[in-house]
């Protein structure tokens, strides 16, 4: 029996809203279970940041009551925290569907965790974790053999879609697992945790398949060579290439490092197929004729390092867009990169191309279910409570009101941020428990966690005005200026030493330290004058607030 | 007779495609006319600059041929420019509409150019300059009294269409001038310039009056205040505003300076009108009934400093969002601001208001024709040449074909950069001429043109990864080090004196300037010396590339 005053904790440590990226803990008792370990990309305003992962303070004061990862699919935004995260949990197994653990494990040797515990689970098996027991069912998503996971716990079925759309026709033939969603909902579930990306888009998601369909439209009339440019996880649209070059006689080559590294794993785990003649290497794009050739790579966020944008360049080492080539950039612009992608369609048509892409024509669908599959989710699984998860505020405000039409009490819509735990009783209440240390860690070069707040308040100081050094060297015995104060400016404006705006400054400064009275214990005190002033008197010049940096150096 | 050796040149001065602000030039021998002058926003990678100005070196090195600014409506991408711009060219007139005029008033006045000439120019009149005859023409746009202009030159007719779209049912009453063009055309247009902007969507743009309905839908049935936010510019929006209001016995606050200002302005010269009873003032806000008030205010982009998002953060001096208020966002996302606006709507959600917004409800409509209107001004004006101007390079590449397809020869559309001229002559050949100077101009607090590439490099590097400040003393005589090397650091990794990385650090300097030779001689080398070994280091250390910036003193 359970414990009536013990509750089952559910609490998101990935970040939720803007900050958006996937974990969920499972708390009962002592026993936890987290879903998935998502990174996040920087935005703009974290200046020199490489990647963003979760703070995982609260699981660490809780390692040994930790005892598993269930992984929904191998996106970066559900496995990319894993390498950072998982050192703190040594032995703590991993579970996930056959390519996903072909993708991990890739991760994992890249960042020498192949010691740590990864496990099979696939859609349709069960499996036994203390209380819990996890029921991963198949769901349609942008990656194959992506799993929504049904927790039984003590005070009932919690459901955690992942990430999924409906896709009545996936190209790899696997439906999503109505059934056994339609038997938990008969069954009873008391919370459902599902994907709110699209949840301002009514209507559905187009099928995968459609996509296949508009290449094939595209490429049939074409004699040129043909670009695709898709995410390299999307395995699905990548046999959708393959398909549509043998269907017009042309061969595939596959161009960029994580593309090529998850073609390789997903020929290998049979998730992709295609006849051995119809493929050609990078380097023997140059000897095959542009009309028998479709080139599939990376880059369709519009990322500058990546394959696309170096081809539009002119920078690539293998394919440079020439005049005739045609380019489908089969993708949307993810928010916050509709500038890069913007910027390089831009440049692929001047170089000469003709390109297709997403407000163009229909050579791309999403992953995420829309309005109509949000509440087919709903009306299958019928939750007693509901959390919105994965996608930002607005669009977890929207799917709550969908929640609403579908039947659940508006006071059992928990819209929650990051590190919110709601906690559920075995007689069916739920309610708020007081937040827990949640937020992020920055990742920077070989750095993890080193870079806080702190930091990037001066890289956005510095980006904004620059900075402004200004040295003086006083006696150490009688505290009196030795030379001329030395001044170093960088992103500030352009200046030389004679430039009156420099002399000033130097004379302000010379002013701030006279009688500096006892310099010993007044060096601090020096520092803050020196700055003060400076600070003011380039205020007044510029209307600019450069970092002024007082060095005093004793001799 | 026109001389056959002589052209038209037209050249953009003020940027294409992704540059994208407005500034036409327009010489024929020895006069030259400019229609607009534009500014534009810095994008994310123009650290700290304000605005971005066009350079008119090509001008001022014609400053005598200069005869007129031409003003097709007063927005900031056709306007923002000229304060910058004006005081090359004193005594050039500035033309522009009535409307125009009171805007661009109250501009010159703020930047102290009130002695320069400012002069009507109405839709309908004709105006003789040197050798050409401009007819502007109205146009339907999202700000009152919007032209195009022809301009009768000894090649032949040019058409600037400035930013347009068809609305057949404007709010103020006054359509597009259809007549005009039509004889034009019918005349023979040698050359039409025409915004691009929308050049990607199929259809029609509807109707500003729509947005009037979907305002009255919206606000029918609230009981609790409503908040509309949209362009200070958007007289006609406004006007809607105030008549919705009026509809439903609400009375309309305007908060914003810029459009308070603009509303002053635009009811002076009779282009707004609304009962005196249908104001409350701002400070009256709180003791007027919820349900008895609409704010109108500023911020629909999202602008972190603007009225809405001030709201949202409850850090606005008259008016905090509260739960029941209603916000009507009523604009889309301009490219590049799409993550303020959806950080500022998620941050009225969690405020507790209910939010109308561009995926949500259609309580905006552009100001910018799409293909089928496009294609009825190509149609109208039937040009031999055309030049898709205003919009991104994919979307002139969209509107050259939308050209073609209307009977334009492929060879016939100019799709150019910022600088390159095209010059028409009197037999009617046109060809690309030699580019002329262009770029653009930062304008970074008071200084105009300070600010180049140099200082945005060092911001871009600043911002990445900090800096690392290295301070030697070393003896004048001698050239050895007087005291233990200085570091400071600011946006690297945080560091205190006594950690390894700075300590080591120090000691790589020693040992990069032992023996330094001829010291007098030798600064220069000393520091790259410096630079060079701390650099490395770092980089071992941390795989990061902070500017390092060593300073020598001499004592």
């Amino acid at each position: 029996m359970a414990d009536p005053n013990r509750p089952l904790r559910i609490i998101p440590l990935g970040g939720v809203g803007e900050i958006g990226k996937n974990m969920y803990v499972f708390e009962y008792g002592d026993d936890i279970v987290v879903i998935d370990c998502g990174l996040m990309f920087p935005d703009e305003e974290m200046f020199g940041i490489d990647l963003v992962v979760p703070d995982v303070t609260y699981l660490r004061e809780r390692r040994d009551q930790v005892r598993a990862f269930l992984i929904t699919h191998a996106h970066e935004d559900h496995v990319g925290g894993l390498p950072y995260v998982l050192p703190n949990f040594p032995g703590v197994p991993v579970y996930a569907s056959t390519l996903a653990r072909g993708l991990l494990g890739a991760k994992f040797k890249e960042h020498r965790l192949t010691d740590h515990p990864l496990v099979a689970l696939e859609p349709g098996d069960e499996l036994e974790i203390g209380p819990f027991r996890a029921i991963p069912f198949r769901i349609g998503h942008s990656i194959p053999d992506a799993m929504g996971i049904a927790l039984r716990t003590p005070v009932g079925t919690v459901v955690h879609t992942g990430d999924f759309k409906f896709d009545h026709t996936p190209v790899d033939g696997k439906p999503s697992d109505f059934a056994t969603l339609a038997r938990l909902g008969q069954e009873g579930v008391i919370c459902l945790l599902s994907d709110s990306t699209r949840a301002e888009n009514p209507g559905y998601t187009p099928s995968e398949r459609t996509v296949g369909e508009a290449f094939r439209e595209i490429i049939e009339p074409l004699e040129g060579r043909v670009i695709v440019a898709t995410f390299a996880s999307n395995i699905a649209r990548i046999q959708q290439v393959f398909d549509a070059a043998e269907a017009f006689g042309r061969k595939v080559a596959v161009v960029g490092r994580s593309m090529e590294q998850n073609v390789r794993i997903a020929v290998d785990l049979g998730y992709l197929r295609y006849p051995s003649s119809g493929v050609v290497a990078k380097d023997q794009i140059s000897q095959t004729p542009p009309g028998r050739l479709v080139i599939a790579t990376t880059g369709a966020q519009g990322e500058p390092m990546s394959g696309l944008a170096r081809m539009a360049n002119r920078d690539h080492r293998f394919v440079e867009i020439e005049p005739g080539d045609t380019v489908i950039v089969s993708a949307s612009p993810i928010p916050g990169n509709e500038e890069y992608v913007a910027r390089t369609i831009d440049n692929l048509f001047k170089a000469g191309a003709n390109v297709y892409y997403h407000t163009i024509k229909r050579a791309h669908v999403s992953g995420h279910a829309s309005q109509e599959e949000l509440k087919l989710m709903l009306g299958l699984t019928r939750p007693r409570y509901f959390i919105p998860i994965h996608g930002e505020f607005r669009m977890m405000v929207q799917h709550g009101r969908l929640a609403v039409e579908m039947g659940v009490r508006p006071e059992n819509v928990f819209i929650i941020e990051n590190g919110q735990p709601i906690e559920i009783y075995p007689d069916g209440r739920a309610r708020r428990g007081t937040p827990v240390p949640a937020g992020y860690v920055f990742v920077d070069g070989l750095s993890v966690g080193d870079v806080g707040e702190v930091v990037l308040r001066d890289r956005r100081a510095l980006a904004a005005d620059g900075m402004f050094i200004v040295v003086v060297t006083v006696d150490k015995q009688t505290g009196n200026l030795v030379s001329r104060p030395e001044i170093v400016t960088r992103g500030f404006v352009p200046l030389n030493e004679r430039d009156p705006l420099i002399t000033e400054a130097a004379e302000r400064v010379v002013a701030a330290i006279e009688n500096p009275g006892d310099h010993i214990s007044e060096i601090a005190l020096l520092k803050s004058q020196i700055k003060e002033s400076v600070s003011r008197f380039l205020y007044e010049q510029t209307k600019r607030r450069p970092m002024v940096l007082p060095v005093v150096v004793e001799v």
